[in-house]
């Protein structure tokens, strides 16, 4: 192999070492499941029925409306690394940028069509129009939104996360539907602090 | 102690199960995602639309089916710890004993009933019988199996994965499917030769 | 370099992607060790005399016999991520297929000799005659057995396990030594309820 | 329960806090180090000298700025599960609200003061105002923020990660920097796509 | 606290951290194992034959001697988080005080008796006399030795890993045997640089 | 690519898999933060104070002296993978060769100079003389040291490292200020019981 050849090679392998993976877990617990002492374990501690409410509802909610099945409502996942939610979008609605902290989000377009991006840590956007049927997967931790740009058709996701408990933080919420300082927000957001509190003010009301 | 005492400490040491575990699996990646190198990214390669033939599906397929979308089918799952599969049963069909070695399962019931169960390391049968809506947890690596009973109605499930790829071992297939000695067979299955074979001859023809 | 060997590099750095581990673990505690609260602990904590009866033993037991060191029987072994177990197979005996759910198996034969072999997640069959002094490994969660073929003398293995409590799930006990319903069984074996009586009965003798 | 006995159990289910927790991060690699193939590798691989620039410096940047030590920056972190940055903050100055989504944040006040805060994900938020020498833990992932609130004294500060690459995801500009669409933005925040506008344009000037 | 509230409260907080407790340790790899590319696997590449010496071996090597079979010699074990050795013991010979950064070893004395030891991060040093038979656990990454204090009798102990690469720091060695300056050897061990290079010497020769 | 190419390339990746990183985790809680149950948590508990001391401390401590923030001073640091530690060196002294069995450290020399070093597991002797503003990585479970050979100017470090308790084993004081057996301790460092007396009486003193 040349020398030039080699060069090449080597800065192809030194890349590939920063971009390759260096893990993607998914470890183990020490017993089969975790479940609470001293009570009788069977088949209803490893069911959750708070998703039946969903079968036969014609309607959609009013607004964007989220049902979860984490460790939080069904403690069987505790340890077991996988959790569900199911989105529903009104016509129009949205899923405001938000983060799950602890694990990435695979969503599943079941009704409808939705717009959806995220943001990866160099601010670049990626979006998609998702037809139903589709599949999206929004890595760990980045910023990421979906919404439903059809003026007349619901749409229904069902979204799984690979931990018992990714927690989300609804960033318009976060930033603005609490109280960090006004003064804080301003800097921040490079604007005066009257726009700050018009903004709040959408979240108070 | 009594029964008050009793009720205190449970919730102490509930809580505390809550509160307390620092982690059970959900590691982390070094990168946002992991990409093929030297290739143009864009919201393409987040997208998979593999399950879009379910879409308008009317008649079930003849025999139990699985789709997957797992890091194999989908790459930009790699990292990502989280993955799907649909699975679809005709009526009194069944999804036979298996195990996915590398994580838990959660079971989402989309139409039909389905009677479900698995077995603990000790050899315990944990089972359900799951109406539409219903969600199960099958426990990382435990043999579990799927069951739809109804002798008309077919059903269909979604289930999602802690892992980028769970992995399949189906336990009939594996043991009678494949070369495994006759000999090791019928001393395994406290059997005889000629059962084993018979048995073999199953899953050949 | 010109554009054909780049795609030929590409698709070989690809596949190693792919191929190549994304992890192998061995995470840590956060203390030196785990023992319990109030009790002195001295040295025989992390002692374990368990397996002294095999010492001078000189006749083997009647039947396959497993000896276990995990956190179960030596709670030191708690968060340290190994564990042992000594197999001992008069002639002709076999450890039937089985699985551990939560770490790999490294078998060192001590005496004898041993018909060994796996199935991976393809159901490709791996198998080996090993001698005395040789090991094999059994990796992560895969189907696995042992077979002391020779018709005289006894063989005596040690295995080791990157677990402290690896579990084991011994697949004819779990499939037919339990309730699973027989039509669910003979579905998934492809057979009638006939055979799968006669297997369960020859369990429950 | 007595409060007597309240403080016994309390203090066994503190110490088994302490003792029993087996891990919350921190796994291993498989070498003692990772470095680039071929290279000849001394002392100077383990070296940075990228914040040498520091020393001596009299007069804080013009704006507040991030000096980085991470894996990109310091290869030899690769595989060693920690990183460092520098904040040098001008009097009145702000790092704005970011999360990091591989790490926790530990920062160190070395020179002035500093007003901080984080938001949980049931966005309550904890804030604290820190002296010289004070030390704050930023919990992983979530959102959080410092204010040089001194108009004259300008503040420095170091903060440690677990992680070789923590990754930054500064909120305005994630936000409102990139070409996330108008609409989407002023759903999200309950506002009008005049305030988005307004807001954008801060940051494109 | 009564004493039998307080064995019930012990016996609730026991059973509590065995079932509590999600994991120490034992991740996953994403494919069933790890092999080279493009090779054919069959059997052999799961089999080592590297300890075969050891049968019917009749004399001691003349020092203290380990043979290994971490993934170096046995590239199978790479991903399987398990590895041996086995450990030569001549009457009245030592395995010198070491630490195995990457895990705990768990030894059982396959011949003779050895004396062992570890020390833990308060240096408080456990202690015990080990029979044939006999197994101790040396926790992951404190300093630990063996010492063969029978005047005329050898011993043989095989040690597994809970790593594939647990790796080896001989402190002997490591401290006298390499460059470290003098200076500051003669600082850290409160002596002289006199009786630091007749401690040199000892390794020179 | 030809045939040698092919083996070449092959080789190349065939070491880059052993060598590169097979994982470098800093992986998850799954919950925000551990805290006391049952206590009001706010800013207060993730601030730590213990370092205010060393503002505007003119004169440094007699001895080499550490100042820890880990889970142990730091309660909030449990569950987050980070702690620090800062390291006061008077002119002369020295921080005796050492390990943290659970963490690399990245130390980040403030004020002064210092020698370091450390030794990988072939025991190659890695050093470098850092200046004010440096940074060095010693990797995780390796013995290190570090010396301030200036004969008049003090020194002052600041260490991060990737685990909330990394612990310490200072391997002069493990080896010689403990009780391990003099016979042992003769043999390991290949000397006479009386050389080891005269280094134990130096710590005893």
């Amino acid at each position: 192999m040349s020398s030039s050849t080699f060069k090449i090679l080597s800065s192809i392998i030194s890349v590939f070492a920063i971009v390759q993976i260096t893990r993607a877990g998914d470890p183990d617990i020490l017993t089969d499941f975790i479940a609470p002492i001293g009570l009788p374990i069977d088949g209803n501690f490893f069911t959750f029925t708070g998703f039946r409410v969903l079968v036969g509802q014609n309607t959609p909610p009013p607004e964007f409306k989220v049902l979860k099945a984490s460790m939080i409502e069904f403690p069987a996942l505790f340890g077991q690394s996988v959790s569900y939610a199911v989105l529903q979008f009104p016509a129009g609605s949205i899923n405001p940028p938000h983060t799950h902290p602890r694990s990435a989000e695979l969503l599943f377009v079941a009704q409808g069509t939705l717009q959806v991006g995220f943001l990866d840590t160099t601010n670049k956007l990626f979006t998609q129009k998702l037809q139903t049927g589709d599949m999206f997967i929004f890595p760990k931790g980045l910023v990421h939104f979906q919404h439903n740009d059809d003026p007349k058709i619901s749409a229904l996701a069902v979204s799984a996360f690979g931990s018992a408990n990714a927690g989300t933080i609804s960033l318009p919420n976060t930033l603005f539907n609490t109280s960090i300082d006004d003064t804080v927000l301003a800097l921040a957001f490079k604007t005066n602090v009257s726009i700050i509190e018009t903004l709040k003010q959408g979240f108070a009301s």
